[in-house]
């Protein structure tokens, strides 16, 4: 049987656990991934070594990793104190090797053969942007960790757009003319995904594309930053970039989390997606199935999805069984 | 034919420069690489992660690799500013993957793979230890990096050694017991030499070897620490603590550096290694040849031998050559 031919679009914690899920399967997979990133280990990194951000694409390359469960453990060491406290040794090893192979393409090649790695992991862009927010008031945010780690309210925002405007990677265009499926993961709008679609000829190759587009959509809303978004929302949000009706296929949890931990998010004010007027996307065809993970998550340091706002999360194994099937 | 099983005893850029040139003959190589180091970016390693000194092993093992040119530049890489300053990417590696997998061994074991290394490197000890040297007016000096980085004068040292009194690789006497040839390779005597006997065990091992113990003679005395030192002086300081008549073999460079090298040598008052009363010596055969590297060396820094002390330098394929053949 011929294997499907899967593309992944988002940022790291998203993208890692779609990976994960679908490497299990007989498919092709290529995963796309975000360079906005400027904030923690990865803006130290950029600042100071002058490289691309290498979080997001660790975290793709871990995920799709053969390799012994030591090297995966190591490149997504956390460090807790000392001169490297905050970086992880995938970062620090990505982004030495971009400096002395002197692409992040070179770095990503010879990372991939030391982590066996099964399928392709491609920055969207090769080339160093930053992102900026326009607000509705024509104020400009200028990078993803002060729109996305200060907080900027989504529905304030009027556009996104790269500075320079950077042309994508060149080896995706091929890649997106050849898929099958093209999943948008969940994850942040202003950090994982919109710059997906802002570098140059993205938006095109997706138009021109035969592929099934499958969004997955985000379970949780965060606080001040996409509060009370619903499903159509965040279609509408992504279609802003990638292309309107882009989006054929939207794949969304229907399982109730446990009452304890919605009582955490909550009190964060952090709240589930909800439909929303479905109306409003006739041509979308939605999936309604139980994904959640039932595996009790302890935030650890090491741990590429750490933190509280990873403990309502997909079941990566029941997702990907969606996605192939779709 | 029988490949010569040949070990060496070293530091790090002594060990670097002999196994350089024998890893192209037909021989069967282990460095067994000093744990002392306590300064520079090992030292920071050593305090910050608790974990064993890595730089001298990282030298062995690039040394040792039949990797890509990137990948050996990558373990080498030395960063010139920001958090990592002074650090190299490879000592970082081995001591997070020390970390991750719980000991040194591990992590070398990880690391031959990735660098596809000919040969093995084994730590003299898997125990950590600080070196002591007592002077002959009773005073201690703690640290490696306290003896040779602050240069203590070895002629007022009474005696070394390791606290806690740590055991050896186990691993070492049985590759010593194998060996046909074990070299023991120029460096300082504090820091990348005498600290190998050091370890409980070593000693014994090296009584009972049947193989030709060979000592290649440093080349130049270093200011205040080895001050117009002989060969003579130093195979007595070696056997002061390998053993009683251990070395049969010294090799000896005879050839003359240039001129303009040697001022700038002696205008930091190094001098060249005499050869000294030879009578006291009579039982080891002196070989004599010329050894020198011509190579115009500049002294950069992501080089394993960089700075001035390594202008005056043996060529590693002409030493290796003369070791053979012995």
């Amino acid at each position: 049987m011929k294997k499907q031919k899967i593309v992944t679009i988002g940022g790291g914690s998203g993208s890692f656990m779609v990976l994960s899920g679908l490497k299990k399967l007989p498919v092709e997979l290529t995963a796309i991934v975000s360079m906005a990133d400027d904030g923690g280990s990865s803006g130290v990194l950029r600042d100071e070594l002058g490289v691309l951000p290498p979080g997001d694409v660790r975290q793709c390359l871990v995920a799709l990793s053969k390799s012994s469960l030591t090297l995966r453990k190591l490149f997504n060491y956390r460090y807790s104190g000392g001169s490297f406290k905050g970086h992880t040794f995938g970062n620090i090893f990505l982004s030495t090797l971009e400096k002395v192979s002197g692409s992040l393409d070179q770095s990503i090649e010879e990372a991939s053969r030391i982590l066996r790695i099964s399928g392709r992991v491609l920055p969207v862009t090769l080339k160093n942007a930053r992102l900026i927010a326009v607000l509705k008031n024509g104020k400009k945010i200028i990078g993803e960790n002060k729109i996305y780690g200060n907080t900027v309210d989504l529905i304030n925002v009027k556009r996104f757009y790269l500075t320079p405007a950077v042309p994508l990677n060149p080896e995706i265009k091929g890649v997106i003319k050849q898929a099958d499926k093209i999943i948008i993961c969940p994850g942040d709008l202003s950090s994982s995904i919109i710059p997906n679609f802002l570098a140059k000829g993205m938006r095109q190759a997706l138009v021109k594309s035969k592929a099934k587009i499958i969004y997955v959509c985000n379970l949780m809303n965060k606080q001040d930053h996409t509060d009370n978004f619903t499903l159509v929302d965040y279609v509408k949000a992504i279609e802003q970039y990638a292309g309107r009706a882009t989006i054929g296929y939207v794949i969304y949890n229907k399982e109730r989390p446990n009452r304890e931990l919605l009582k955490k998010y909550f009190r964060r004010k952090e709240t589930l997606v909800a439909l929303g007027d479905l109306k409003q996307l006739p041509r979308v065809k939605i999936f309604y199935y139980n994904l959640l993970s039932h595996k009790v998550y302890r935030a650890s340091k090491g741990d590429a999805l750490g933190g509280l706002r990873s403990l309502i999360r997909h079941n990566s194994k029941k997702l990907a069984e969606v996605i192939y099937k779709i």
